[in-house]
């Protein structure tokens, strides 16, 4: 019987894992790269640690994070993502080498839904090759779902990428 | 270079292998099991679900963890653990088969601190054969330290067995 600390560590490994693999497959590319929801600041402090000449904004509601993974100021895009990606595709265009999305709570059935809701508005940020990394299911038009690297768990976490 | 992601993984996986390998031991003692710090839940939620025929009970100031994971009333010894530890005592003696603890916040020169402060108020509740799962290395007069189980990380968690 798994439990919920059973589930949780599936859960960071395959973010890990995940975003590894994200930053290693989009390494030469030269666009920004996107953290939706900092949380804790914990896959951002290690995406901010792996990845390398590339600018790394977060979207985030209400900063809270631990003070050594606090983003500085001209790289973080506070509101509600459902204005704050908007606003990002005027800024940005379709330019995001790397998106990483981890905005869920505890509740499933909520989290579903906002995963649809913001999918249209993820989607168009990516640039050709660029990839999205989520811990939700995403709802995407043109996007093709990629397998999981060995260390990540079926489910717990999903990564796309925009062919072309 | 480790991560704030990386160091929380190890953390987590440590702790189940060392909760696993603690239950495991203990399987054939009677006495209770302890629980310092709820938190969200989450080894509580492994523990429930993994011992079986002994009583859990569960130390905590303010109990604010996940619905799931929340422990009935009768098990639940609410307030500061500098009281209910040495409360413990007079209640249960020293037959506790295995204690968890895992109190400490960001801290670490204060998780040290008050693992200090609180080892001669848990070391006599371990009955003999009893053991102690920490998160933080502990102080013990009469305690063994144990070697870890081979799924977890040197110090990240720390095992003590009352001997006699
Ligand atoms: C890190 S959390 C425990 C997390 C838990 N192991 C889990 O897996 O979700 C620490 C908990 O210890 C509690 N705590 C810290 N100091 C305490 C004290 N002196 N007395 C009672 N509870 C305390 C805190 O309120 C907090 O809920
Ligand atoms: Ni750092
Ligand atoms: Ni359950």
């Amino acid at each position: 019987m798994s439990t919920r600390l059973d589930f949780f560590i599936d859960r960071m490994v395959s973010q890990r894992a995940c975003l590894d693999f994200g930053i290693a497959q989009t390494a030469d590319m030269q666009g920004p790269v996107f953290e939706l929801g900092l949380g804790n600041g914990r896959t951002y402090h290690h995406m901010q640690h792996n990845i390398k000449g590339r600018d790394l904004y977060v979207f985030e509601r209400a900063v809270a994070s631990h003070p050594d993974s606090t983003p500085p100021e001209e790289l973080t895009i506070l509101g509600d993502v459902r204005e704050t990606l908007p606003a990002a595709l005027t800024r940005f265009g379709a330019t995001a080498s790397l998106i990483h999305a981890d905005l869920g709570g505890h509740n499933r059935a909520k989290n579903d839904a906002f995963a649809q809701l913001i999918s249209p508005l993820v989607e168009p940020l990516l640039a050709v090759g660029g990839l999205m990394v989520s811990s939700d299911r995403m709802y995407f038009e043109a996007l093709t779902e990629m397998p999981l690297p060995p260390e990540a768990v079926e489910g717990r976490c999903f990564i796309y990428r925009r062919d072309s």
